[in-house]
């Protein structure tokens, strides 16, 4: 006999059926044994009253791994659990196979919220990952990473496959991971950004989902050392609006397919996905601060970004002027952005570049970027790098580059956000931070 | 005007149109100047005629970027291009705007085949991407990868995303890249073979696209230090064939994906997807040692492994037996095998492992795996390995795992084995070997 999941037993009451799983839970009283089994499509009543296996029943405990035949039954109307998909049935087992034991567990895994500190929980990732208030933010994530691809391939961009092992530091700067290559170095990759740019020779629009590295010296709740970006770059466009329009696409597309998809997951976690509104608001940073000084009389008009507190008042007012929980703002100063970032030719001590802050932070950031080799060149020295040491990426532009521009968002980040977990590592199967590369290091 | 792909003018004669991309070859006669035109889509002929662009149009050199707005004729029937989908069009030149120069070419770019070594082709990659003989090897990359998602999320895996910076070899052994990590050390990871084992709890059915490292200290044309591994696996297994049968569906459905939307591409590099038979020919090691041995005269039996000669014999047997070009070779020696690997219960010295040999060389490796604690405990002491390094793979099975196997192939090779490229570097948009991470290390 083949295998049912739990959830398609609806459909089959008075049926004989395998099921296998994970004991969820598990309850004896006396000369009956119920067990909750849980496999990848939820969780179902399984009752063992038959003497012959009422033995092998009461030796389960949770986690053990089982398969069970039995048949199918509606459970009396006073009985249904209308919390779950398959609360109206439960099956009559008939065999019990133990397909493996599991030990003793560090903590109780059969209550509907796994009550221990974050720490505990990424200690023990292979059992808590398995935990219903914990596996479905990965199917949120892979929603959202489908959603990002199914977008830009129906805007004719192509995927590409770029390295994480590079010869310098992708953004400058000094948090990079250094790689023993060899007899040489190598680092680990900020940013698929210089690789996204030169390839647009092959491809005009192109996209990655790539592993990108920080080697951030502290631990916060927004920060993973390694984490998946989303990267798109396009060419052959006559203004940056139109990369923020795509940008604009593709999250809206996110937002679609999780309110779609996922909506019992939203439920569970009790959010919903962000409002929009039929165009979503753009505002210069400028414009931005000067709003913040009239609503608040918070003063940030000579600053050159946005604080965290910035963000929050830019999304209140987003959301208040326009019904809208997100907004981009652009055109933020020339010396807080990186070199290859496209000044504005009206004021060129702004650019061409835009955050889309999300419920009040940052979400996605973009920008038109510099395509003529002289001025790209210019200013890789002016933020005191050696051109040299860019050889690769400044052939892209030395041998004919088209205006271009792209825009990334972090995987965990979008995913943290739109289901409103406190701390970025819940969005990471196996995150990894100062301290935390499994528990082994 | 907005701008129209090249091969979009087909269906426009007789319209005004405006077109961008690069300068793929010129050719200048006097009052008259053509150029090819090169976007995303193709190559479409412009003619300048008009005295007014002339000298804007004899300037152009090749990998110039320019925009050009004009009307859409059909040529005379003798000077129809068949090689060219746009080879029954050109575009007579109305304006001329240049996005952007390109400095003198290293090599000649206006050829069909660029007539260059591969280590200059390399050394220019951001140049030779472009080239209509390379950019099409990387939308059969993506074409594979996409059907290696399509197939296997019709089969209900769900797609995941692991880390790459891990605490310790993956596989043991020594070719592992060390990475500094704050105070201490991590590694890159060999294979998301162990996570994608442990995230079975949480998923049953789990495939990812991982960038696995390996610090290989030779130069060969099969091996990459960085490379994309297509992973899958799945729990809940009867047999080891039932992993087979899914490998097998995922390599079908690449050769049919391939075949459907690249066929030009195929017909351009000379070449087929594989044959196969109506059931792909599975065969035990010994057994194929034993036919080589009575094909050829060449005794290999007490081989522990098919060397590269015996891989291309048995791709032989296949073919001319079977009519296949793919066959799956199984039941690897336990000792040449990772500690992992499942061994077959009626002969425990053999293990239900499978390579697939396809076109005489190995394409793919799998296998059931112990999912047994205690089982897999004693084989990592019996690989002379410390399970204390491997505290969160273990957890992975000390709280419960079912019956399990996977298979993981290279996204480079297999598509180096498709198109029949001589090196694996041709199918890595950016490779990295001992010797190249770019061309600035």
């Amino acid at each position: 006999m083949g295998r049912t999941l739990v959830v398609d037993g609806i459909n089959q009451i008075g049926q004989k059926i395998k099921v296998s799983g994970w004991v969820n839970s598990f309850r004896s009283h006396g000369k009956i044994v119920f067990i909750d089994l849980r496999d990848r499509s939820g969780l179902l009543q399984i009752v063992f009253s038959k003497p012959e296996l009422i033995k092998g029943a009461k030796d389960l405990r949770n986690e053990w791994v089982v398969e069970v035949e039995g048949l199918v039954g509606e459970r009396p109307e006073k009985l249904w659990n209308k919390d779950l998909a398959t609360g109206k049935i439960e099956l009559d087992a008939e065999s019990l196979t133990v397909l493996a034991r599991a030990e003793e567990l560090p903590f109780d895994t059969a209550r509907p919220a796994l009550e221990v500190t974050l720490p505990t929980l990424l200690d023990y990732r292979p059992l808590s990952l398995r935990h219903p208030s914990v596996a479905p933010i990965f199917k949120v994530q892979e929603i959202i990473a489908d959603s990002f691809r199914t977008t830009l391939k129906s805007l004719d961009f192509a995927e590409a496959f770029f390295p994480t092992l590079v010869p310098t530091a992708t953004e400058g700067g000094a948090q990079v991971f250094h790689v023993d290559y060899f007899e040489k170095d190598a680092y680990l990759s900020q940013s698929p950004q210089f690789y996204k740019q030169i390839s647009l020779g092959a491809f005009e629009r192109v996209f990655t989902l790539a592993h990108a590295y920080r080697a951030e010296p502290s631990v916060t709740t927004r920060h993973l050392t390694e984490y998946v970006g989303l990267d798109a770059e396009m060419a052959f466009i006559e203004s940056y609006l139109e990369v923020i329009s795509v940008a604009d696409k593709v999250i809206r597309g996110i937002f679609k397919d999780v309110g779609t998809k996922a909506g019992d997951i939203l439920k569970a976690f009790g959010v919903t996905v962000p409002k929009t509104a039929s165009e979503t608001p753009k505002i210069k940073l400028r414009e931005a601060l000067e709003i913040i000084y009239q609503r608040t009389g918070r003063d940030s008009r000579n600053e050159p970004d946005l604080a965290p507190e910035d963000e929050r008042e830019i999304g209140r007012y987003a959301a208040e002027e326009f019904g809208s929980e997100i907004i981009f703002v652009t055109h933020y100063p020339t010396k807080k952005r990186p070199m290859y970032t496209y000044p504005d030719p009206e004021s060129p001590e702004e650019t061409q570049s835009f955050d889309l802050i999300g419920r009040g932070v940052e979400w996605l950031t973009g920008s038109r970027r510099i395509n003529n080799y002289e001025q790209l060149v210019s200013n890789i020295k002016k933020w005191g790098n050696d051109p040299a040491k860019f050889e690769t990426y400044l052939q892209a532009f030395k041998y004919g580059m088209p205006p271009e521009g792209g825009f990334c968002f972090g995987l965990e980040r979008i995913t943290q956000n739109i289901l409103g977990l406190e701390n970025v590592r819940q969005a990471s199967l196996f995150p990894r931070d100062m301290n935390r590369v499994d528990i082994t290091l």
